[in-house]
Order: structure tokens, then sequence, then C-alpha cells
């Protein structure tokens, strides 16, 4: 099965959620936007989600071709994706609890965002300075401590794992969540991070998986800018 | 199968979302926290969310407690529900369009909380006024129209309804959306909401259902409120 995964060229974003996923099962899989030529590139995206182009049109990127159907939201192609690719249990009752997870993954996520679009995500990031400096504050001093605790109790609880006894794409998103706080907050994490070693441990573990750490190594792999859902600005990170 | 819905006892909330599928289907179930006695009330809740009461503990309510598993975050509880209520498409592709629109649903209701609480959850509104002001005049005037824009078309491709040809616990959440935006933003809804007849119709149809039009003329049904998600604060609603 050859996926073929729509996401913005430019950003790790939520797409890369998705991508950690394919790369580390080693699995068939086109990033059509980041592609050039015919069918390709971002005009391929945008024609995927142009009104009346699909029966089940998407809201937003990221989305996934497999198969014949189209998947939006990250984790739901997640959850759809996990027990093909062996990331994920295959009993509904660790399904659920992976998905779970995930959820409370893009909550957090989404919480990311809003520390430098405060306001609107319609706005640039220099026409909400003060309402970011002031969401921040609140959002490294109380929601930050409060979700990575709790994935914190969970992986601390599992032998360093999010879910189940193997890899799973859990644990590859809570790499990137990791990754993407260092990146953004790097300050803030030299002081907090110590509170979370299987967070942390969980992060080294995945980078020295062997589909991760070719991908982190090659040009497939975006790095953090400061268009994504993780940006550095200084001003943030007090 | 009898449900045990845990949710806030003094909110429609996310909780709502819940309940209102598990009263269109005449299901078997409890709303713990609304309860009192043994093992009953808000303390009955907050002990299940204890670390280590629970090997996969919940980050938030609502959770469901069913067939000895507890599933949290909304969206989830719904589509593990949702086949075995008879609310959802049962196919694989069904089912994870119904999850796919849930997840936007989820994404709007997050940026709707988040017009009265745009610097912290933990902060009162009224220590975040301006800012509330000016992140809801943004969402008013474009994530709305986007949304709900969005969820029109989807509604007006398939006769009026969300998703496939039966009452799906999609469509209980846009009812409760559009209530929600009515209560909420009154002289915002009526400018607006004739661009959107399939979902003003589809309102109207879920009201009718014989399950929920017994629910909200009970003592069950909570009324919106200013705790809650949507809130109707006239200095937001332009």
């Amino acid at each position: 099965m050859r996926y073929e995964l729509y996401y913005w060229p430019d950003i790790p974003g939520r797409g890369e959620f998705v991508r950690l996923a394919l790369e580390a099962s080693g699995a068939d899989y086109v990033d059509v936007a980041r592609l050039t030529g015919r069918g390709k590139g971002v005009a391929a995206m945008t024609r995927m989600m142009a009104v009346d182009a699909l029966a089940r049109p998407p809201f937003a990127p990221p989305f996934l071709e497999a198969g014949g159907i189209v998947i939006a939201q990250t984790a739901n192609i997640l959850q759809y994706l996990g027990p093909r690719l062996g990331l994920a249990p295959k009993a509904e009752a660790g399904r659920l609890w992976a998905h779970q997870l995930q959820l409370t993954v893009a909550d957090f996520i989404a919480e990311v965002h809003d520390t430098h679009h405060p306001i609107a995500v319609g706005l640039y990031y220099h026409r909400q300075k003060p309402e970011a400096r002031r969401r921040t504050m609140h959002f490294l001093a109380e929601r930050v401590p409060k979700y990575l605790g709790y994935f914190e109790t969970v992986a601390a609880a599992n032998h360093g794992r999010m879910v189940g006894r193997r890899l799973s794409y859990v644990d590859l998103s809570m790499f990137q969540v990791i990754a993407g706080m260092r990146y953004a907050f790097p300050t803030t994490m030299s002081k907090l991070e110590a509170d979370w070693p299987a967070l942390s441990a969980l992060h080294v573990r995945v980078a020295a998986h062997p589909g991760i750490a070719s991908y982190l190594a090659s040009k497939r792999r975006i790095p953090f800018n400061d268009d994504g859902i993780f940006r550095h600005y200084p001003e943030l990170d007090r």
C-alpha cells in the first residue's frame, strides 16, 4: 500500500506526527505537497480541499489518501495507520487508550500554538505580542507541568513507553513534543525537564530507533522554524 | 450494558455531547457526578482521576466507564459509543469520517472556549476581558464562517445529515453547537445563520427526535450558563 500524505511543505507542524509514523515503520509513502510535477505540490493539496472536490472533504491538512479513502485530523490518521504499521495495539481497549493519549497530545499542541497566536490565527505574531507574552507565562507555569506531568506519569508507569510494550505512534508523537518544546522554550525546558525523566528517556530511545535515526539525518526531516507550531521567540521563554 | 458517565455536574460542557448520544438512543446510563450517595458525586469523579487510581488515567473529564474500561476524550467516547448505540456507520470508512467531523467539532469548541479565556483557563474572565473582546472579534468574523460554512457544506451535500442516512452522534453534536452558538452569540447568529440553512434544519430535526425532545424537556438537560464553554457575555457579541 502506498500512502499519500498531504501537508504544508515548509513546516513540521501537525503533518510531522504522521511523517514520524510512516518513517518509523518504513512505509511506502509520498509527501505530495513537497514534490513537483503534475498532480504534486501545494496546488495538488489545495485542489483536494476545494469545495466539491471530495464527497468527504477535509477541513484542513494534514490528510492522508489510503486505499481509496481520504482521512483527515492528525489523531484520526494515526489511529488508522497505527495497527496497519505495527505502531499501536491491536485490541480495541489498547487502541482506544492510544488514541485517547494522542488526543491529549493534540490538545497540548493546540495550546502550544496559541502561545504565539492567542488572539487570531490570521494575525501575524507581531500584532499580538503582549497577549502572547501573557498567555505564554500562564502556559509555561500551569499548563506545561500539568500536561507533561501527566504524560510522565503514564510513561513512568509503563516502563518508559506511552502505550503497550512496543514502539507506538504515541511514543513518536511524544518524541516530537519534547523536541519541539526544547526548540521553542529552551530556558524553561532546561529548568523543568528534570521533572520528567521518563519522557527524556523516551526521547532518547525514539531518536535511536533505526527508522527514525535515518529519517532525522535525512533532508526529509523539516527543521523546526518560526512558521510552525513550535516557534522560538526568546521573549516568550522567560 | 450500563454506562457510567463522569463529568462536571453543573455545566453542559463537553459532557453534553456524550449525554446527547446516550439520551437519543435510550441507553442505560448513570451520570455519576450528578448523583449523591456512596461512590457518587464529584468526589467519585475526582477519585477516579487521582494518580495511580487507574492504570489508564484520564487527563480530564468527561470519561466513560463501560464494560470494564475507562475511556476519555469526548470524541473518543463517541467513536466507541457510536456503532454500539446505532449512532454511527458500521463500516470503517464511515466511522473514520464521522470521527474526523467530530474532531473538527472539538477544534471548534476549543476555539469557542478560548473566546472568553484567551489568556489562561485558570484566570477568571474578568481578568482577561480586553483580550477576550479582541479574540472574539476575530473568532466571529473569521473562524465561525469558516467552520460553520464547512459543516454546512457537509450537511447540505448529504440531505441535511452530517454522516450517512440515519441520525448520528455528529448530528447530535452539531445540534449542540448551533444551540450553544445561539445562546452565546445571539446577535451574531441572528445575522449569520441564514447562511447555514442545512444546519438550522438539522437543529430542528434533532430537537424533534423523540429521545432528544424528551431529554430537553427533562431536568437532566443542564441549561447553558456562564461557567461552561458557550457563555453569553453581551459585550463579546458585537
